[in-house]
């Protein structure tokens, strides 16, 4: 069976000596440390003893209800009482008013102990927001509290059979009725968390037409639409039809949803739903991007640990006696450059993760305007890189591990393959991994000649300019300059190139966001490797921990950021011969 | 539900116009074309309409005996009525004598249709064949043509618990018994056909030790150890324990085995199992990289097919009236070059095994020793880059076709997330493909100073040199030298530091056997484009096929092949800091 041991330490050395979190307010250590350990305590002790299980046992459906599998009502119940539902909500809601980015990175470890859990409460937080951001003083009143305490979950209802990326398809339909309110009719599909058992009330937050609306996007609006109403208790007409047959985070109630003149309210104007569900896609997008950082860190976990464990054949190198006793596979090369692939992006992406983290709080509550309007560039444009880098990572980190348990890690009962089915919907859900990267790539690149893209150059180019003379950085330099050049060189060429074939641009958009996460990423190992050799220098007792940081850095600039490389040169070949392949000849 | 067609126009080009099989006896397209023609109706419409049942429905276990999900029984019925067991066997056995090209080939289609299915036959041919090889006279009285007509069927028994790549750690033991048989005790698992009730009788071909074997391989026997005796009829003391839980290939009757004092003959000589084991081995991973393509290409059909079919977003470049009808998603640059990758892959990677496939028939019953010596060195050289790159290829397919199908791939009532988790073992089974990079890395490229490298350096050298002034390929020949070049180089790099540091080769392999594979393959492309190039030229009916091949030798030239550019990179630079890495830092 696996473990999870939340990888706190990490964790502490890019709050405290990577990524500089004191100017946040609440995030000094004194008011994180205790949060950090009850949230291992409760992902190490209550969440992750549940993962298998409910694999295993899956949710279960009858005339229209979903029950969790066995221990997840008491475990809701524990993350409710603990507050983890209201953590960064408004004090005044009931929340603890902690900064996002203390969410962001409990999120990582909820994601490692059971990303099925996890999607049980992820979108209650959205629907929070929206409710706060759109939504009258009524709704407010009648809504918030019950969803920061954790009382009633949240949902989106947005993917209907027909419109999946294309929301502009969108056929639901709203009816006003005399009373202001509206009947809800339509078919909703892949509906997380859309009926459960974990709490009394789901909220559900729906995107349908008005009569004679606009066609495509600028015709949705969004509405509220209670599974029971708070003041009678009776039953909504939301249906639950089916339990969707997932591949994986099979403990997770995603399911079909009915609106049968369902009774809701708008929110927000009317044409502007998917605007105003949109409020909260960075935040999401986010989380989600966590769920793979948190899915890699667990796998990377339960492999290494593996492969000190596990003994087959002998070092290559060394006294080679024929029937001495089998090394464990950790000596061997492979499955080494495996675990430091992993370890390598999933320590480099999580510290990225919290750099964006931090500068998601100073977009929202940050004090200087034009600091605020700088870090919400910056978020805007790496949350795609996040979210499709991320999730891409953790699926390969979940195959890596399996490898690495070979004819065990196909099993079910050493629950590694459960990894690699649980996270693979992550690269799919909250917009799949290639509409980031067009997003990135036709949005935040190109907006105001690049004004986006400079949130990230300037810092880097100050970084290098500042630590040109430090010598702890001198063997991963020439590395890093590089792959920066070549992000350059790419961002370029595909700004060159946009207007004129928009085409081109979407045909590379894979590989710019590829060739950005491992720049991104080099420049965190950068970060990490300046401050673990200062650590170093001081001298004191976990050198061998900052060691070890060193190291990998220096795996990661040998091994990891060359791929650029590749890449760079597929992104400028590769565009030409995609567009005029004839449909029928696929 | 997804659907398959059999590739036959694909298969008829390489077979006929791109790698010369006219040398082959056997290989007429008179005489080969009814057998594809009836091995793609079989699978078409026998074994694809059980693949989504049987993963749904799996295999039972009941009292030590495992059932086989409804219709595979009658399913192999028609496949050993249908003469698919004893293809490429010889005719004095009751085979049909045809090449093991043909086998291939067919096997590819198997795979597509049904990966199950084609793991209940697969190891008969194996145990077949070492029987042939090594049984005494009675043995191969008694099994040989149950095999090849397939009223039995054949398995390896090699894992162990702690032996799993390691064979050197098996524990199974053999007993002399006076009668000259041996009692043979120990436990098997991940057996793949161990217990099922596809037919009357199982052939184990078990590995065990003799009483003060030496240690190691060395000490390893090879036994035959029948499920049932053929003479009495009587259950041997074989066992099946469990059936094994696995990810995908549910359908497929994978078990642990108990032999509990069975009785069994030993096959070869003492301390010469795993040799005897062996014999067979280059063509098992053959079949199991064919696997690997026959998934890429049914992945491949669906994903196209859904591509066409499906509904989101209007194309980028064009008239974008709002609330004009959505385009099908195959307008999109990114999934057409996902698309194109797959096909790119599965063309060139069929093309690259019918050549060894040929190669491997030359090995076996080439009339002149020196082709036949260099046959057998090409078929050593390329077996782990088919096995590898084959079901790498495979499993990036599925997943990217699940990626393409978007959350519908996810849910398993499409039948796609089911291709993922089959085609996930066959990147472990028959070695994994961390072992199949040593083999070619420690074993293969070195052997004799390269001896074995030549046998595709020189064709490839040969043909460059013939083809100079082919217009045809003018605009691929720049993409393919720069390519071969790098590889040359790679082999020189890894060469030259061997002796001195053999864990940094280990440390390359995987990228090695990666820029090789792409290579290889790009080498298939320049003969494939060659003659789609001659017979476009011919004029005749079929030239958008033609056009089509040179539009994908496009692509894979501008947009796959570039990627050995990242690898070679990290080859050079990545070795040194995997070695030094502290265990306990893991």
């Amino acid at each position: 069976m696996p473990t999870y041991k939340a990888p706190l330490e990490d964790i502490r050395f890019i709050l405290s000596d990577v990524v500089d979190t004191s100017s946040l307010p609440g995030m000094t250590e004194a008011a994180t440390s205790p949060v950090l350990n009850r949230a291992a305590e409760f992902c190490e002790k209550v969440l992750f003893p549940l993962n298998a299980s409910g694999d295993i046992e899956g949710c279960h459906f009858e005339s229209g209800r979903i029950t969790a599998p066995k221990g997840f009502v008491e475990a809701y119940r524990e993350f409710r009482e603990g507050g983890w539902s209201g953590m960064s909500c408004a004090k005044e809601c009931g929340g603890q008013g902690f900064p996002l980015l203390l969410e962001f990175v409990v999120g990582e470890m909820i994601g490692s102990a059971n990303m099925a859990f996890s999607l049980y409460p992820m979108l209650s937080h959205a629907a929070y927001k929206t409710i706060e951001k759109y939504a009258d003083e009524n709704l407010k009143r009648a809504y918030l509290p019950k969803l920061v305490d954790g009382s009633w979950t949240g949902t989106m209802c947005m993917t209907e059979p027909q419109a999946g990326s294309d929301l502009g398809l969108i056929e639901a339909k709203a009816e006003p009725q005399p009373d202001g309110s509206y009947k809800i009719t339509g078919e909703k599909i892949f509906i997380t968390a859309g009926e459960h058992d974990l709490c009394d009330n789901i909220v559900h937050l729906v995107l349908a037409r008005l009569p004679n609306a606009l066609p495509g996007v600028r015709g949705i609006s969004l509405f509220l639409v209670p599974k029971i109403f708070p003041e009678s208790g009776a039953r909504n007409s939301v249906i639950c039809e089916k339990l969707e047959d997932t591949m994986g985070i099979r403990a997770s109630a995603v399911c079909s949803l009915k609106f049968d003149g369902a009774t809701g309210w708008l929110i927000g104007e009317p044409g502007r739903g998917v605007r105003a569900m949109f409020t909260m896609v960075n935040e999401t997008r986010m989380m989600v991007g966590l769920q793979g950082i948190g899915m890699a860190e667990v796998a990377y976990q339960n492999a290494a640990a593996y492969a000190k464990k596990r003994h087959q054949m002998r070092a290559i190198t060394g006294t080679k006696k024929p029937g001495a006793p089998a090394d464990p596979i950790i000596v061997h090369p492979d499955v080494r450059q495996k675990l430091l692939t992993m370890k390598s992006l999933v320590e480099g992406c999580r510290a990225l993760a919290i750099w964006v983290g931090r500068e998601f709080d100073v977009s929202i509550r940050g004090a200087d305007p034009k600091k605020k309007a700088a870090a919400t560039d910056f978020v805007a444009l790496m949350i795609p890189i996040i979210k499709a880098f991320g999730t891409d990572m953790g699926f390969d980190a979940a195959n890596a591990a399996l490898q690495i348990f070979g004819g065990h890690g196909y099993m079910r009962d050493n629950g590694i393959e459960q990894f690699v089915r649980d996270v693979r919907v992550a690269q799919i859900y909250e917009g799949t991994n290639g509409i980031q990267a067009l997003d990135l790539v036709m949005r935040k690149m190109t907006e105001d000649y690049g004004r986006l893209l400079r949130t990230f150059f300037h810092p880097v180019a100050r970084f290098l300019a500042e630590e040109k003379d430090n010598k702890s950085l001198a063997g991963f330099r020439a590395a890093f300059l590089s792959a920066f050049n070549k992000l350059q060189m790419a961002s370029l060429y595909i700004n060159t190139r946009m207007p004129a074939n928009t085409d081109e641009a979407g045909t590379g958009a894979a590989d710019y966001l590829r060739i950005f996460a491992y720049v991104a990423i080099g420049f965190l190992w950068l970060k990490m490797a300046k401050a673990a050799a200062s650590k170093i220098a001081q001298g004191g007792e976990r050198a061998a921990f900052y060691e070890a940081k060193l190291k990998t850095a220096d795996f990661y600039f040998s091994r990891i950021l060359p791929q650029v490389h590749g890449h760079y040169r597929a992104l400028i070949t590769g565009a030409k011969p995609i567009m005029d392949f004839p449909a029928e000849a696929f």
